[in-house]
């Protein structure tokens, strides 16, 4: 930490992953907070798919302007305030973007006592939107067969538990290595996992979710999605959660052939945005939070040391190097 | 009409269009009712895109079987029965296959003074899934602007015009010919019509529906479903109701790209099939047969004579030839 800001600003849109010509790292003065914000130390950066959608066109939030810090969720400390309600010492969460100190008006505190991991993690917006989107998207209902992509990320590994917990009948995770499959099985509870790399990803759904599947979290799209579609038991809900294997390619996205089994299945797809139940949050954090004293869900991170790998860590969540959820330790 | 039964049997599974290796006309005896069934002289046939369905494959009713009459919904008069509650003389309504004379147990009957042209179509399969549709899948609201593909054929018609009746803000209909855009304007009352066939689709729709599209009905699939789920509104949905473009071409179906929209939009696709909604057909039937007499729904059809020419009639809703509900009168 230095009295300089460090700052990875977006120096071109990238198509397909993140490399040396996407970012840039510049140092300039640490900013002054005017009336009614804050000056936060920023500590911990939740490392998201979303940032990478974000870097490369208008979604649910407008594209990250050219030569604007990267917009990232994060964790940091106030070092000094001019509003109402954030102390100095505060542990706040927000919108910090990638640098050492950014500038906040509205902001929430997080109790002391927890931890950043779960903080940005269980807590944060991945384990969040695995809550709604189970319950409000999903209707998850007891006995269901789910089965969820992307299963030792951050998002997807929160789904899987909680839908075990919510009275799900299977559990089955879909991941890319034989190390995340075993920790779905012996550390996650999963029921089955299917390492997508080296199976056959319709024979195990087929073997596994013989009686098809009746909800299916999606954080990949691609073949698994179409293979999801395919397996679909009747009334079977799709939750789109992500594309992660169609947002880097450099191409267009492919869509799923076998959405036309949602006419004789009389299923759905779904989309949703977490922001969307932002005045639920509370309700969701003390449930999770519940779960997670209580050894009831059991969550990994990733922790990358140092604001200047920022751009490597976003990297990973496409080539599925972590293990749970990316966080850089600024 | 001769003491013969002509029958058209499925002998070969078409991969495309229906051509004279696909089905064989055959001629048989007349055949005989056992207890609790009835001898129908089939008048008429409904001809929808679903038989193409059922002849290529299993879907949400077993495969036509190669050797078999070919499934169709028909109307004919009972000539002998054995069965209670049905009387020589009633029109009846039902699965009566491509044939002069079907043996049927469970069949409904039509009130007199229904023409065979309303019974099949509005009051028939295309239109009751019109209705239910819009209502219980769509989830209608006033003011939705709302976009129908297939929008002079017999489903998607009535789909506009019950929109626009139950409160729909604009409907645009998405056609192949200028006779047919004209008629959905002139004739149907839609707010807008489109013919995909000259005009850019993505463009027009991005013309006619600036704030985005709250509903699409899609009969067709492809490139057209891309297009909307490419201008859905905020919280959109898409009742999937079939996909013509995509079931004679030979090959894979193409899944939308687009769906990924899904996710920033909030949005929703769901597919469903008719027959769930059976026990509320009557209560359906009685609003559609309202909303025609007082003349609010427009319907029209296109009458092919002679069984023999059942299967060049199938493939009129693949090329679109026709306008309306396309019926065989045997």
């Amino acid at each position: 930490m230095t009295d300089a800001n460090r700052r990875i600003v977006l120096a071109e849109r990238p198509t397909t992953m993140v490399d040396e010509r996407t970012t840039r790292l510049e140092e300039g003065p640490v900013p002054s907070p005017g009336p009614g914000q804050a000056l936060v130390r920023v500590t911990h950066l939740s490392i998201d798919p979303t940032i990478r959608g974000w870097m490369g066109r208008d979604t649910y939030l407008p594209a990250i302007g050219i030569g604007e810090v990267v917009r990232c969720a994060g964790l940091g400390q106030v070092v000094e305030s001019r509003r109402e309600g954030v102390a100095v010492g505060d542990t706040v969460f927000g919108l910090l973007g990638w640098q050492d100190y950014a500038v906040v008006g509205d902001v929430n505190t997080v109790p002391p006592g927890v931890a950043p991991e779960l903080a940005l993690g269980l807590l944060g917006v991945t384990g969040l939107t695995a809550y709604f989107g189970l319950i409000d998207v999903g209707h998850l209902a007891e006995g269901d067969v789910v089965v969820v992509s992307g299963a030792a990320g951050a998002t997807g590994s929160v789904a899987g538990q909680v839908a075990k917990i919510l009275g799900a009948g299977e559990v089955v995770g879909i991941a890319g290595s034989d190390e995340k499959c075993a920790w779905l099985l012996d550390t996650a509870g999963f029921d089955h996992a299917v390492n997508y790399k080296t199976e056959n990803v319709p024979k195990r759904l087929h073997d596994v979710c013989p009686d098809g599947i009746d909800l299916y979290w999606d954080n990949v799209g691609g073949d698994i999605l179409d293979a999801c579609l395919g397996q679909l038991a009747m009334h079977g809900r799709v939750v789109l959660c992500g594309a992660i294997s169609q947002y880097a390619t450099g191409a267009e996205p492919v869509g799923p052939a076998n959405y036309l089994n949602l006419i004789g299945k009389r299923g759905r797809m779904e989309g949703f945005i977490v922001l969307d139940y932002a005045d639920r949050f509370p309700e969701a954090q003390a449930k999770l939070f519940e779960w997670a004293v209580s050894g009831r869900i059991h969550t990994a991170e990733h922790v990358v040391d140092g604001l200047e790998h920022a751009p490597e860590a976003l990297n990973m969540l496409f080539t599925g190097a972590n293990l749970g959820k990316v966080i850089v330790r600024v």
